[in-house]
């Protein structure tokens, strides 16, 4: 309870120092008298609406890995704490992956659902969702150990069709239901998307030049909302609270649709181009990753949905660098994640140096999951929730 | 002295357990004895030549910045401790440039020179080399704020020009002169390119199916020499011991030809493939990083000089990795480093994690320069010289 208490006072310090919020001093000595209080009498505090809302902000502004926070302050807040039961849990989820999509134009958007309890350790989370995230192309093994779709997927889809999932078709872009508990229990699967179709805003890519490209057929869904990472607010964990941001190119065109493990389109994209693949030397990866994010980017512009390239986000980042020196805050990052996975050298974040802590306070984790054992932490990793 | 016992122990205890050395283990009991006793007499003790030969190439397996280190146990040791007059240090240095260039076919090579005295702190090292490679191009401000040729090269040329250098010309590619000092003085600068002109083997880099991109006039020298870093084996000083491998082509195509702080060629190589520069989503920096990157390769190739591409050293790496988990030896290595600069993700590194502790007995260092302030540590940094 002490420990909550000086995770809490950390996170009012910050929301003080933020020049964007003014309340006399009182103010601030009052909020922490009171949250003292309830901590002693409850064992946890809660959050005022403008408290839910910069936290969330904050935790944005503190994830090392995230290249978009230059943007932390423009982040559209649902406070989901009082929602708790199904109907209303999976229209919430809607509104987000409507409003964020925001047709195109989206917009940075997190849903808060209900804090753990601190009090009772084991009483189960109100809310917790099993996606990875909200909208996402399952993972089928074959006979033959082949896989059709996302094989990133593969565990979770598993669990959909053990549960009672029935997709329509068995596609290299079939989107998840969604799987949820509420109060510990396993609601029945929910295949929304089969539901609610215009809910699923997809890309499909194209190349600028060439034609055949999109013959390959491929596509990729507009909003990336993680869903099962956790949201810390002044020592509170608020487990389920699905957020999202727009898409950097590369994590669609280098990664997504080119790493071997996952949709590893390089060697078909290769093909087309003529390129040689008989050797390393060609450098035809290189060339065809090139490519294919050149498709990617051409693709969502085409269809005005919002996503950043490289080389833009890197300079906004660096914006962003500039504006917390100039605030006098440390800026803490995470070399690995902000540099591009393609051409890194060639953006300024390569040539810098971060500061690796991980502030504790207020910022999202990785956390168990059931449904994904790979997220869970071996040894200590700041990233992981304690 | 004590300390220097210490790291002169884990250095023999990693020599013991190197299974391609073969003693009885009365012999490490009693060169240890011995080593005890000489560091008690006279504040340091000796390497046998075969310790300084073993010891380069653990300092080598220890570079946890160096993807090449599957093939530590192939180096070229020039034993160079009891040289010390100038022209006998010159004719040792042109020996391992033209030795470790071979013909095209690069032998990984080191030349170490005389210890740092540790009894007398004060007095200056027998040999130290201020030139950052032994195989560099000079960097000449113009009055125009402009600058011909390495930009890397800016103080170290006006250090060569104050101190009596008469380049023949002033060109994008003008070899550096050495400059060394002698128990702390000053030698004149050696102009070593111009007077023996067979010393330096260069690359033009012409691409593979556009012609007029060898009309760019760009080259490289083929041999990286590292000149500036110090060499320590179990706790022992070497100041002065240039070391070279071959190079990955990223390290020419990715960084020095294509930085914007270097020769910044990018543009002029966009132009001449007819990419868009209006926009940086057409990702013409990344298609003119990828077609420099085949040109350096394939005119590497072309003259049978040997450079690794970064697929085929990441795969040698991954068998390093392998090796030294086998031999039950903890894999120590800097990510930031080990990852190409183009392409990351498409290397199996980049989903690799490293234990970044830097073995401090034996290794390379980086260590304070005369000429070249930016290598000096800000902070505590393990990959310096304490």
């Amino acid at each position: 309870m002490q420990e909550l208490y000086i995770q809490a006072e950390a996170f009012l310090s910050s929301m003080k120092q933020f020049d964007g919020i003014h309340y006399d001093a009182s103010h601030w000595e009052n909020r922490l008298l009171e949250i003292k209080k309830e901590i002693a009498q409850s064992g946890t505090y809660t959050h005022s609406p403008q408290e839910l809302e910069f936290g969330a902000k904050l935790a944005w502004r503190n994830s090392n890995r995230c290249i978009g926070r230059h943007f932390w302050r423009q982040l559209d807040v649902f406070d989901c704490r009082q929602i708790d039961d199904y109907s209303a849990i999976t229209n919430a989820l809607e509104r987000h992956v409507s409003s964020a999509f925001n047709k195109g134009a989206i917009k940075s958007t997190v849903s808060i659902f209900a804090p753990r309890h601190t009090t009772q350790a084991k009483t189960p989370d109100t809310v917790t969702i099993l996606n990875h995230q909200l909208i996402r192309y399952g993972g089928f093994k074959q006979k033959d150990g082949s896989i059709i779709g996302d094989p990133h997927s593969l565990r979770f889809t598993e669990a959909c069709l053990k549960n009672g999932w029935k997709p329509n078709e068995q596609s290299d872009f079939t989107p998840l239901p969604w799987i949820l508990k509420i109060n510990g229990s396993y609601q029945p699967v929910y295949d929304v998307f089969h539901q609610k179709p215009e809910l699923l805003n997809e890309v499909l890519i194209e190349h600028p030049e060439n034609k055949a490209f999109k013959d390959l057929g491929l596509k990729w869904y507009t909003t990336p909302i993680l869903s099962d990472m956790a949201l810390v607010i002044g020592g509170i964990i608020y487990p389920c609270a699905p957020f999202n941001g727009w898409y950097m190119g590369t994590e669609i065109g280098a990664r997504n649709l080119a790493d071997e493990a996952r949709y590893n389109t390089l060697p078909k994209i290769a093909q087309l181009f003529g390129y040689d693949q008989k050797t390393d030397r060609s450098l035809w990866r290189d060339r065809a990753i090139i490519e294919l994010n050149r498709a990617v980017l051409y693709s969502f512009d085409r269809d005005a949905v919002k996503i950043g390239d490289h080389h833009a986000l890197s300079r906004q980042f660096e914006k962003f660098c500039k504006n917390e020196v100039d605030a006098k805050r440390t800026i803490t990052g995470d070399w690995t994640w902000l540099i591009p996975p393609i051409s890194a050298s060639q953006t300024p974040t390569f040539s810098q140096e971060f500061d690796p802590t991980v502030t504790q306070h207020t910022n999202f984790f990785y956390q168990k999951s059931e449904l994904n054992p790979s997220k869970n932490a071996t040894g200590k990793c700041p990233y992981h929730l304690a």
